[in-house]
């Protein structure tokens, strides 16, 4: 039977390490978005520990309030994974050892030559009635359990583990009782621009569509080194829906352009790998500050290998010089930050990997090395393509990592906007 | 009048925008750590939407199973802003609107040469009977109620203001009647053994002093690429306390050495910084599929530039044979992932750079690329110190970012084991 009523659901993140000054939970960001898609509102999050009578208690009075409940986390093999045994308290179900998931965990095991501990026998138990969610990723499996027409759903810890579970899951139980409404989504991922300078262009385009029937939601979130524009609408096709969203968002790329990378969930890394791979073109990157993270990044894209021909990560001086080239006599008199020296270094290393383009870094990521001149965040950024150059300076704030952060990623916008232009 | 018994606290954040897939609430973890400095645990954790009746509910329910109820967000001026009534309705306190909190707020718009907007007069509503905290930072007073010998607490959301305030009312009125008893932490870090095998080792060592008088708790967590156990215990006298810990930590140390890197916070990447450094040791690191995350994590490090002399990523074979002498025929006998490859790797780094250590990395990412004899998580380091070769495969699972880090992470514990038997 569906059901039109807007359903609600509240997360209940399992773990005492969460309860602790060090930990977040973040799995409920996915499992929310995932919700949303079929309708259902977020209405509670909560964290509890590893107790099973609290935890029953939780699950009690929360299944009073809403009509799906997602637990995730404590579904390991230790003593002190009690989500099993609290749920099936409160719901005052036996549990049943699953032969078939003895199979599973067991086969896991040999898989990689071990036998399989006794305690993981635990993680085949399983209250009576409840439907089990196969885990490719882990031995932990899920559970989905019907009571009334409410839902309880357990999912264990690891994200690697719970997305793909919980993707699947959803489109099996919960997607076919929503009569068809879903919120489709797009993001716009804009770098290069502060938020509230961004927000001064897009609130005129995008403030208008949410008062409209359909309406278009409108988040704007800064992110380390970006700025996310979140589109959202709700409806029961579609086509409508998307129409409404690329409208919206042709618009707001217009007024933004060309500072707008991806509206399609690409990452800048992909963004400049694809713009390199169309052109058959081959990079080389030459890093100082960065140590190495630029080319990381850039190799965390699938099918990088196909265009990243090589970095090098010359922290000391003798390596820049020794592996691209740059004078001495050019970092005695400019200092190894520089803008000479940061074009040295992307010539030197496009020259020596035979690449079409080439990007050199140097730069002070702090927190020591800084002067009245040159402080801390001081990144010089020189782009090489084919017999050109461009050089540019920034003046980056923060801890030692996002400065490396925000380098990696003014290097990547460099080369992208300079392939557009070709 | 002092009271011993370990007290526990709930920690409520309002905010419908936490309710979403883009925002958690980290305003949390600070008030953690300082509860915990005065002996009070967190038991719950909540995210609440702005709903006054909602929020009455939950505040209701959860003032029932804690001691000291903590509320950070929803104090502004507007209507979405529903915590002081929302904890005004479940105490029945009335709201009166505070003559003081009014000129405080008056001043602080008449500063910026702005009139203070009627609407902000709603933040001058208090309960009856409520301390007024002062907010430097902000217009939002924070609220400090005793009822019965419980305490609910209101803080403004933003951590600017949140975070010097709470700081100051937990030393005035919480930290005068804990006796002195605070809570302290240790935490072991573990690279290179799985969880399950971990728990088997530490379990017989850590699971008796959880009963015993004075107790520590130990919470094991694995993240990415390592294990972590998390020990902590409450005490009058620190001096106890961190005997108490160090008893502890000495005897899980012994029983899993040495895959217990740390215990006094730093990271793996720290940890091999340290050694290095402690030798007057550099290090030069050759990276195929790790694609420079390597260098960028040691180059996290603040003074690194002291110990890591080059680092380059060859990814293509041409740059293999180029940057470190490996043999076009080792590369097509062996192919670019396998044992000589690697080891070449690691020598011919070494030789170039001029250093006492280096690493040698090449494997398969993925997700492309695995054969059924070399799958997907194929990876071999190579680790050479002064003349001397060791050379380990590996088999990885999870996507390209996970054995990316992995191989990483087996990189920097094979270095570090090295260098604490020499």
């Amino acid at each position: 039977m569906s059901t039109r009523r807007p359903r609600t659901a509240a997360i209940i993140a399992v773990g005492s390490e969460m309860l602790t000054p060090f930990r977040v939970d973040t799995n409920s960001l996915y499992v929310t978005e995932r919700l949303n898609d079929v309708g259902v509102q977020v209405s509670l999050k909560i964290v509890a520990g590893d107790n099973r009578g609290e935890l029953a208690e939780v699950v009690g009075a929360v299944l009073a309030r809403a009509d799906i409940v997602v637990l995730s986390g404590g579904l390991g093999p230790t003593d002190d994974d009690v989500t099993r045994d609290a749920v099936a308290d409160v719901l005052g179900l036996p549990l049943e050892e699953d032969p078939e998931l003895v199979e599973h965990i067991r086969r896991r095991f040999e898989a990689r030559r071990l036998e399989m501990p006794a305690i993981n026998r635990r993680q085949a138990l399983v209250p009576r009635g409840a439907i089990r969610l196969d885990n490719p990723n882990g031995t932990a499996a899920g559970l989905w359990i019907r009571t009334g027409d409410r839902h309880v759903v357990l999912l264990p810890g690891p994200p690697r583990e719970l997305k793909p579970m919980f993707d699947r899951a959803v489109s099996v139980h919960l997607e076919p009782s929503t009569g068809g409404a879903r919120v489709y989504r797009r993001v716009l991922r804009i770098t290069g621009r502060s938020e509230s300078h961004v927000d001064a262009l897009a609130q005129p385009i995008y403030g208008p569509w949410a008062s409209r029937q359909p309406s278009i939601e409108t988040t704007i979130l800064a992110v380390q080194g970006q700025i996310e524009l979140h589109l959202s609408t709700s409806d029961e096709r579609v086509a409508e829906a998307e129409a409404r969203l690329g409208q919206l968002a042709a618009s707001l790329e217009a007024a933004l352009a060309p500072a707008v990378y991806s509206s399609d969930g690409r990452t800048l890394e992909e963004v400049v790998g694809h713009l390199l791979a169309a052109r058959g073109y081959r990079i080389a990157l030459a890093e100082s500050c960065t140590g190495g993270l630029l080319a990381s990044r850039l190799t965390d894209v699938a099918g990088s290998s196909a265009y990243v021909e090589r970095g090098v990560v010359t922290y000391s001086n003798e390596a820049k010089t020794a592996l691209l080239g740059v004078p001495e006599s050019m970092l005695a008199e400019h200092g190894a930050v520089s803008e000479p020296v940061a074009a040295a270094m992307a010539t030197g290393v496009r020259e020596r990997a035979g690449t079409e383009v080439a990007v050199g870094i140097t730069g002070i990521a702090g927190p020591g090395g800084g002067s009245v001149e040159k402080p801390v965040g001081t990144v010089f950024v020189a782009v090489a393509i084919s017999g050109e150059q461009r050089v540019q300076r920034f003046d980056f704030v923060g801890p030692r990592s996002h400065i490396k952060y925000q380098a990696s990623q003014a290097a990547m916008d460099m080369v992208r906007r300079w392939l557009l232009e070709r």
